[in-house]
């Protein structure tokens, strides 16, 4: 029989499909592997090809040289420009404002071959890093709300680069399902005095059965009411409502386990394309104490069709239990 | 400057990027033309293949026999049963309820190699009789809240069957989006005590930029906001809660706007894929004197990353203004 889950945040109901239950062998998708390509803009030499860099952290060499090990640029062709106000207003019954905010590109290692789950522990902490980094730098900006970090990885998943990178979107407004994230976990918090995500890391610790993998400072698990087939989230243990509040220890964990888990997902689903996104607090707020940071990575192995779009209903045709195991049995290597 | 413009109804912002405007040729997309198959389950003479039909329009010949010009049946593979009881419960923090619902499918036309954008104009009409005749039918059924019908046209949008049809899902629960979407009209309902479709469908007929094409009965319009490039909404011009209360001359008028509109379609993208969804009022509500039920039209032109589902932020590279000039000024042929 077919089960509709509700998911305790956002009151999102989706139905788990057991009838046309999947394994990863059940999806068609494209394998993710770098091809290589003559002149990428993100291999080093090629600096001049990027608008001039914000960070990087470098072993030898000047701005816009080779020597980086990571390096972030504005992105070429921005969604949205930092220069110029606001300027809200209204236009009949409709209500606009100007693309303020920021868009930059993240490139994670210098190396054209190596995806995020072949690069080492160190590499993939920097990238942290430098989401941190830019973090504190952008808000300054008081006019910026929201900050997004995310990373597409394979065409299918919407990279249009090869080259192993992720994204910031600095916004002038909080997102709508960010909001509706947060307000989610506020009327949790409001009746039952605790942070719903805290409540979900320690029953998901306790009953293990959607448990990926678990550390000092995080556990990975499948969501009780995932949107998509393998869908995992990563959560930190002990409560922080801003991802840039992350401390030294947690964040080198934090490498670790966000390349055990890709690992884990390269060889169980064959590389497949993904995306991941950091669903952290707006950046003007202060901590709050019913928001939880955390990564949500969605393999992309379905295509999502009308029904999803018209009403934000998913069919899901594997149990977030199913996922969890085959991601938990799986080796790193 | 690219734009941030908020959609009325549910406060979603979408960045309308200007300084990557596309146009129609811009996009590298699948073009979607019947290829034919030998066996297609839909097909005349192959009834046996699908469960039994629950509803068919026919010239000659008994059920399930060849002869019909439209026929619904239940998905092979539903997601969800008409068995058992709802059964709703808790599971620790989480809950759950049975999968009870139904999941057919409207086999459009006999025709195997036509598109819904190929058939006569009352075949049109006929698939929109079945899916008022469907909705009669199954709110009887008091367990079901709502019905979701969608079609989804080509494999990029997610068909896995290339014989024209659409679906209809009918749920115990009302999906969150559109529950959204109607909290948001209700909202504007009690500030202004006006429809907000209303107030949009005068002010784009007056205004004429995002008008794609108008009859007597509907407008045709790019929304002020939309999610996606070409996205196009055909609303009612009088004031109608629940699609299946549309009388006879509107429905007749539809399958020219709809035939219209995809032709345009057709023409414009070359034959793109696209999802295509009805929002109307939950099945068990009386007359809604705040939302306005409506079709949305969604062509399949660029793929959705990480960022849109992280937040439910969009960019869209096409100004809807210059979109619907596109869609306005091609032919019907």
């Amino acid at each position: 029989m077919p089960e509709l889950r509700k998911d305790p945040v956002t009151g999102r109901w989706v139905i788990i499909s057991t009838s046309r239950a999947k394994r990863p062998s059940d999806f068609v998708r494209e394998t993710v592997r770098p091809k290589g390509v003559r002149s990428c803009p993100f291999c080093p030499g090629n600096e001049a090809k990027t608008p001039p860099e914000v960070l990087a952290y470098r072993r030898e060499g000047g701005p816009n040289q080779p020597g980086w090990t990571l390096r972030v640029v504005p992105n070429k062709f921005p969604a949205l420009r930092v220069e110029g106000d606001l300027n809200r207003q209204g236009e009949g019954l409709y209500d606009k404002m100007s693309g303020v905010g920021a868009h930059e590109v993240i490139i994670e290692t210098p190396e054209h071959m190596q995806t995020l789950a072949d690069v080492p522990e160190k590499a993939i902490e920097d990238v942290f890093w430098a989401f941190r980094d830019r973090i504190l730098d952008l808000r300054k900006d008081r006019r910026l709300r929201y900050i997004i970090l995310f990373k597409n990885h394979g065409e299918a998943a919407g990279a249009s680069l090869e080259h192993t990178h992720s994204q910031l979107i600095a916004l002038p407004v909080v997102p709508k399902r960010v909001q509706e994230e947060i307000t989610g976990a506020r009327r949790y918090y409001d009746f039952k005095e605790r942070c719903i995500y805290c409540d979900i890391v320690h029953s998901e610790a306790q009953t293990g059965t959607r448990v990926v993998l678990e550390t000092d400072h995080f556990v990975a698990v499948a969501p009780y009411a995932p949107r998509f087939p393998f869908e995992t989230w990563i959560i930190p243990r002990p409560h922080l409502s801003h991802f840039e509040e992350t401390a030294a220890p947690a964040m080198h964990n934090l490498a670790w386990v966000v390349r055990a888990l890709l690992r884990k997902i390269d060889r169980v689903l064959e590389c497949p394309p993904y995306n991941a996104v950091i669903h952290t607090s707006p950046i003007q707020e202060g901590a709050l104490p019913h928001y939880h940071w955390h990564i949500e990575v969605i393999p992309k192995l379905t295509k999502v069709a009308g029904f999803e779009w018209g009403t934000g209903f998913y069919i899901n045709p594997t149990p977030p239990e199913e996922a969890a195991k085959f991601l938990r049995d799986a080796g790193l290597a």
